[in-house]
């Protein structure tokens, strides 16, 4: 039996697919920066056949590409060329929401937007949220442990997930789906997979921990002198306010471009260099605790707090317009760094000099999650110089002891740069549990690790 | 050089200990049940001491045993026979505390309580607290991944810990102490080291979260009906009161064991099968929310609240007295087991059963934290019977989808039942993980893996 026979017969000959026009938006990613020709696109529907899959591949020394929704920024879920894309898009099953443990187990390929609907439903709520809902599954989310804007208040994906079944190299199933709060009996094998972009394991299925729903908000828009003075006034704003659930920063060049490419009023009658939109969320309304806290805090040149839902998204606008207004200006260098927190504003004031000498002209846009000393770094008008950019960037934040990948992960785009953040003996160790999963190197080569 | 000559050389004559007097309080467990004889205890005050001693052991294929306070319950971290015990209470250091980030890095072997206080005169707290503060060290509480009384708001340590340092099996060491609140660039080690135990690495140093220190408690003693009613009130209660804190179970054995032993007064006018202690802390008083939801929770037999500190620590007294009260009553068969909260009911009503059946007259006594399913088993009068009451009570967790280790970790006393709570497949893939990273299985042999 040939490998492509061995795959029909796991997973049904209308699932394998090697038409080169089915395969098509399975080899590239959505920025068209990655992309590479698969043997076959494979979409199983079960775990069980998910590890069919593995088993075959693994039989035949075939690479796998392990993808969910495909909305991943390094190129980690799409083939360099040759190998089976896993598409798990087909595991969408949504368990029962079990409320007394505020907790749901789900197929890994439901999407985010399925599981918050799912959740809702059900008087709960999940506690990751980002733009790209609607297509990012629960298993990439978890795969590349992502964050999103309700970090300061949940914490990342891996906070969230309490459990998970997953297809490890060899064709076995590990699977840990009880939700146990606490549960000491060896290594946190599910938490190795967080994190691991699909080179540990094929994740099937996640136990989720839920949050209380909160229905009422309140956002602030506060205007700063600098970055240094969101990240001084953060400490008594998150001690003030219990139910704080975002806070968001971006600077004078941002918020013209934003304004510029949307039609946006401006926000305060006349520009401040720095911008922090706060949202409260709790179970009572939490505007007369958010009006309160702004008015105590000391340094702020100007601030406003919107009272109704649409205020709070003109708000909201200045800060989530600055993706498409980039993107609509050129095609910008993204990179997603992070230092610690206290050397977010020394890191904001070195960054224009270092991009200016890696790329003359070079704009640079920036924005991102205070709490976390977390930086989206928008570089425009770099042209041919976008390696050199990302280089100076990257060293720059591993300078200031940081991390070159915040969010995203390292997928294919990082690997040349991994060095900055992980020492020689850390990425030893990666490898060797790399080599012990995966003997043979079939789950996602080239991603991850050198 | 012998290994005792590279051992004093790389820590000092005074802190290598052959003399049996001087090594008899390493090589004891403070429960009095694991014991065995090492070839030295050795004292290491800082990373590249210890990394020291690790090459000196690795290159004499000596084997390890890591200790921190010596305060743990399954025989982890004393000798078999044989091993050179590395002690890392000498590692006491703690960095100053970083406000702005509510983080702190300090060494493994400084204690719980050392970190408390610290943190506190920064105007801060630790969330983790349980009652071996005084000796127990942050590196071994990490090693075990322990619990205690605050889960319930903060989690286990593992949700404390940003970041380590840690020598591995070959002395080399890997170092993450940024505290980087988001750092997506590839397996998460600093977790994997979390809960194993000594025996992948030994952690030296931690970066760990802090959290704002509480001033204001309220604390109430709920009287119910069984447990089912204490699983089924406190996702209300806990959607009610954003500050609780515990919530912790007893039940009417229990109860009348503790007040015959400390001669308290019944907390009410008649006795109930359960008790549920609630505490809540704030930065407000809690009191009035906490009397409120007492209030309109339905299905109460009856409830107080204390309104000052004296009157708080009498009601608590009820729930701490347990393990004395137990102590004092014979030698206990003490389990610590976790099952999925909502079979929590099936568990406690079907123990006396399951542990008459083991042990004809065995007296059950049962308390636990019941937000994580959480149970104490402590069972008296089992006398030769007790490796029989193990099984059988562990058999019984299992059956319900639990953990035969919730907080305190498997160490030698839980390794024969590993495989009722990790299956084949997972036990292969931790065989893996500790064979990449130790392959001379040097870290503490015969601990957790079988």
């Amino acid at each position: 039996m040939t490998l492509l026979d061995a795959l029909r017969s796991a997973v049904g000959d209308a699932h394998v697919l090697t038409d080169a026009d089915l395969r098509a938006s399975y080899e590239t990613d959505w920025t068209g920066r990655f992309s590479g020709t698969a043997l076959a696109v494979v979409r199983p529907a079960s775990t069980a056949e998910v590890a069919a899959v593995v088993r075959a591949c693994a039989a035949a020394g075939q690479a796998l590409v392990v993808q969910g929704g495909n909305t991943g920024l390094v190129g980690g879920s799409v083939p360099a060329g040759g190998e089976v894309v896993l598409s798990l898009t087909r595991l969408t099953s949504l368990g029962a929401v079990d409320v007394p443990a505020a907790q749901v187990t789900v197929d890994a390929g439901a999407t985010l937007a399925s599981v918050q609907e799912h959740a809702r439903a059900a008087g709960l709520d999940f506690g990751v949220d980002l733009a790209a809902r609607e297509s990012a599954t629960v298993g990439g989310l978890t795969a590349t442990n992502a964050g999103g804007i309700r970090v300061l208040r949940y914490g990342s994906m891996r906070a969230q997930v309490m459990g998970a079944e997953a297809v490890l190299a060899d064709g076995s199933v590990v699977s840990r789906l009880g939700g146990l709060a606490k549960d000491n009996t060896g290594y946190d094998l599910v938490s190795l997979l967080c994190g691991s972009e699909g080179t540990l394991g094929v994740i099937t299925r996640l136990r989720l921990r839920l949050v209380p729903r909160l229905r009422s908000r309140a956002v602030a828009l506060l205007a700063l002198p600098d970055t240094a003075a969101a990240v001084q006034i953060l400490p008594e704003l998150r001690e003030r306010l219990p139910d704080l659930s975002a806070a968001e920063l971006f600077l004078a060049p941002g918020l013209a471009l934003v304004r510029s490419y949307a039609g946006l009023p401006a926000p305060f009658p006349v520009a401040h260099p720095a911008y922090l939109v706060l949202e409260c969320a709790g179970r009572a309304d939490p505007t007369d605790a958010l009006v309160e806290a702004v008015a105590e805090v000391d340094g702020l040149l100007d601030a406003t707090v919107a009272t109704d839902a649409a205020g709070q998204r003109a708000l909201w606008a200045y800060r989530e317009q600055h993706t498409e207004a980039i993107s609509a200006a050129g095609v910008p260098v993204k990179l997603d760094v992070s230092v610690p927190v206290g050397r977010l504003p020394e890191l904001v004031e070195r960054l224009p000099a270092v991009i200016e000498d890696a790329c003359a002209g070079a704009r640079p846009v920036l924005f991102g999650h205070v709490n976390e000393g977390n930086l989206h770094v928008n570089v425009l008008d770099a042209g041919e110089r976008a390696e050199d950019v990302s280089d100076a960037v990257l060293r720059l934040v591993a300078d200031l002891g940081g991390s070159i990948s915040s969010e995203h992960g390292v997928g294919r785009a990082k690997v040349p740069w991994l060095g900055l953040s992980r020492s020689g003996n850390e990425i030893a160790a990666m490898r060797a549990i790399k080599t012990a999963l995966d003997p043979a190197g079939l789950l996602n080569p080239g991603v991850l690790l050198p």
